[in-house]
């Protein structure tokens, strides 16, 4: 038994799981060189694998890899190194594997071997983890390493001459209280040890390139976005007052595993009625009341790509005419602001024409006195998108859209409860406010969300989420041809 | 769109999720009282809760609290710690919550109150997590804080004679040359600045207390253990030859949330034929065949609380002979394991009496040639069992059973293809190879292991999970009857 425990340690280390794609592979030995064109073709970068996070006991969760080390490798396995030193003559690329170890593999399965990851990954060098340390010391003392040291001469020339660059992943940024991530904490050592180190932050570089999507990844977008659309209309089509939330996304995650996604993007938001005003409600442990509506802001993640496409559907198919109001608002919102889409344009404008869309509108609706000050703010809470990639938070790069890029559009109306409060704290007159309880009133608790993921194209943009309904008539014919209702 | 992903680094901060109720509370105020007793009713015990651990970008994975904080105050908040002075006179127990933040509830719901914490978890004091560090250097000054600090003279007339325990969580160990915890460089933090303190590991207190089970927890469990019986049975029902093992995977954790449970308490382990012989194997991306074994090792998690069973069934829903004798064996050696449990009988009892069963049947089975040897061990590679409760691999203290503990029995057979490999490693002769070749072809990749949930009772023993169908004949007449083959 002390066994048993003991080896189950190991129970979360997946294995890898290397899809030998030579559309992949293209990919991935353009990405590296692309890095290593934006590092000037000197200095080096060394990029570390994600942490086995642990869960519960000996638990862990399943492992995610970190997102940059995946772009440039496909790797998914924890304690992984992968060194790029573009002025190499030859082995400008080090990948750093754990050894095979039959012991483990009894346990979890066969671990992909060199001759494996070096085939999928186009990486020639692959040396075991263990030769991370001895390796860099050499490099750094210009001393041999595997007799390769010739070809690690430039570096050391740089270092000597106190100017050779370390790239690592400077981010999230500590300040000057905040605990400093093992990145900070290894460029520390190496600054302490090794004068004519310049450490320089590779985000930027990553932030560049990925903010760009290459013809496989939008396929691979392509399929998270199909996956999640059809979990959309599933509940469409079995959603009824009476279910739990929790029953509902108990259901959408079943449709992303069911077509081999790993589970979610991000954590299901599932909002029925007052929830859908909280944005990211993420409890799913209310009761779906008749009458009100269920917003799913939601999205699979499919080989490592995210998805986030959010609906707002009515619990018995049919939307009231103040639910109609407020989503009509929103759909002509967003609309307006996916027809801007194209290149070269700020992506600034976007959001600015979702604001002025939504601030006529709740005006006329009579939730705000002047369209001219803040008060929509009380109403629409957040920015009206972002990019998404291997993060559904994905980086960003630049003030302007351009060709490849993709990005999610998601204005929302929301009418909180604390929505007479936050007018006030805005210093908003007692005589406006009276002007505008009735339609509190008529609207309250109505939150509406829609969002949809666009793909910025050379002459405009493509909806890659298309398919899922989100006109008010299409949803309804939908929900009453399909319904259990 | 700044502030859209700004906020986000919030979007995985889960909101408390209390039940109130009262059995709950009761629980909570015993289990406290229990271990301000074990702790001699001296001293101060501080326990932080889990991190938050990060997925990708700036989301986070679900939050999970620590299980030991938890058990003493069902609180489900990141950022909490407990603080357990037993010796006061007042305030013995003060618990630190993160303050309520408008901002933050706008996005991720209402968070619990103060005064609901208190009503929940009957703790009496609860400070904002902000006051921590002052309360800790006013309590080890001996100074006053918010005018208390009568109330912790003793702690520091213990301190200044150079007796005062702290009691932390100091598991697991660094080793060293092991990265040390958090809880480590905390217990360092404090005896490099307070004489006096003496450092001690507060894990068994909880071992001995958390590895007997409450008529609460027993509750907990079983609804964990239905969940997961009915997880089970509906994939016996759908199950055919030509679905892909993730797909099955999804059908379980459906169930799994659909009843409100955590989805699972360790990733799900579905394995069709050969994977059946890998012990953890948790890829999930295998077609499954006809005529092959599909292996099932799943849990649910609800409120906080683990099942843990695996069941082995055909996947064309009759056994083969060759799969049948080794299902036999394995569930002979398991029902006669759980025929002894009882209190007052020695854990190794129950794993020698499967090994004995196991060896034997073996024997018979021609896989072995001598069963006064460790031949046995290239078959049934683990033990028998591990006790349940918060984490599926759960505390365990003692060597014997006693009334209330929770335990698996899951003997296990596994003819893997580095079977021959493996007896030749043990010194197997080449002419006893000759013997038992025969044997390893004809079981060769099949892999059955069985695993039920069991309760030690007064007299004897309950299993939990004995509605999970396990015999031959059932497994075959279930699978029949609904069938979809």
């Amino acid at each position: 038994m002390g066994k048993w425990i003991h080896l189950l340690s190991w129970l979360l280390i997946w294995p890898t799981l290397f899809a030998n794609d030579p559309d992949l592979r293209a990919d991935l030995v353009q990405r590296r060189q692309s890095v290593m064109e934006k590092m000037g073709n000197r200095g080096m970068l060394i990029l570390f694998s994600a942490d086995v996070r642990p869960y519960s006991g000996d638990v862990s969760y399943e492992f995610r890899q970190e997102n940059n080390l995946f772009y440039l490798t496909g790797n998914r396995h924890p304690e992984t190194t992968l060194v790029l030193m573009p002025q190499n003559s030859s082995r400008r690329e080090i990948l750093f594997l754990p050894d095979r170890d039959p012991r483990r593999e009894l346990w979890d399965g066969k671990i992909a071997s060199p001759e494996e990851v070096a085939d999928t990954s186009g990486i020639q060098t692959v040396w075991s983890s263990s030769e991370f340390d001895s390796f860099l010391d050499s490099v750094l003392y210009g001393r041999p390493y595997r007799s390769q040291s010739s070809q690690f001469d430039d570096f050391f020339a740089d270092l000597q001459k106190g100017v050779a660059d370390v790239y690592l992943l400077m981010e999230p940024k500590p300040g000057l209280t905040g605990e400093v991530s093992e990145e900070f904490r290894f460029a520390n050592r190496l600054r302490e040890r090794f004068t004519g180190i310049q450490i320089k932050d590779a985000s930027q570089i990553f932030q560049q390139l990925r903010v760009i999507k290459s013809p496989y990844e939008i396929k691979q977008l392509q399929e998270a976005i199909d996956i999640t659309i059809e979990a959309q209309l599933e509940v469409m089509k079995i959603l009824h007052p009476g279910l739990w939330e929790y029953e509902v996304e108990a259901l959408i995650e079943y449709v992303f595993k069911k077509r081999n996604s790993f589970d979610w993007a991000f954590p299901s938001i599932v909002a029925s009625g007052p929830n859908a005003t909280t944005l990211h409600y993420q409890k799913s442990q209310r009761q779906i009341q008749d009458g009100e509506l269920l917003l799913m802001d939601i999205g699979a993640e499919y080989n490592y790509y995210a998805a986030d496409i959010t609906r707002t559907i009515p619990v018995n198919g049919t939307f009231t005419p103040e639910q109609a109001a407020i989503y009509q608002l929103v759909l002509n919102a967003q609309m307006e602001s996916i027809a801007l889409v194209k290149p070269g344009v700020p992506i600034l404008t976007v959001h600015q024409k979702a604001t002025e869309v939504l601030k006529e509108g709740l005006f006329r609706l009579g939730l705000i006195t002047d369209p001219s000050t803040n008060q929509y703010r009380v109403f629409f809470l957040h920015g009206v998108g972002h990019f998404i990639g291997l993060a559904v938070h994905d980086v960003r790069s630049g003030d302007h859209l351009r060709t490849n890029m993709v990005l999610t559009i998601e204005p929302g109306i929301y009418v909180r409860e604390d929505s007479e409060e936050r007018l006030i704290a805005q210093g908003v007159s007692e005589k406006e406010l009276d002007k505008i309880r009735p339609a509190l009133r008529k609207f309250m608790n109505i939150g509406v969300r829609i969002e949809d993921d666009i793909l910025v194209t050379e002459d405009g943009y493509q909806v890659l989420s298309q398919t899922a309904p989100r006109e008010i008539r299409e949803i309804e014919r939908l929900m009453r041809e399909n319904g259990k209702r």
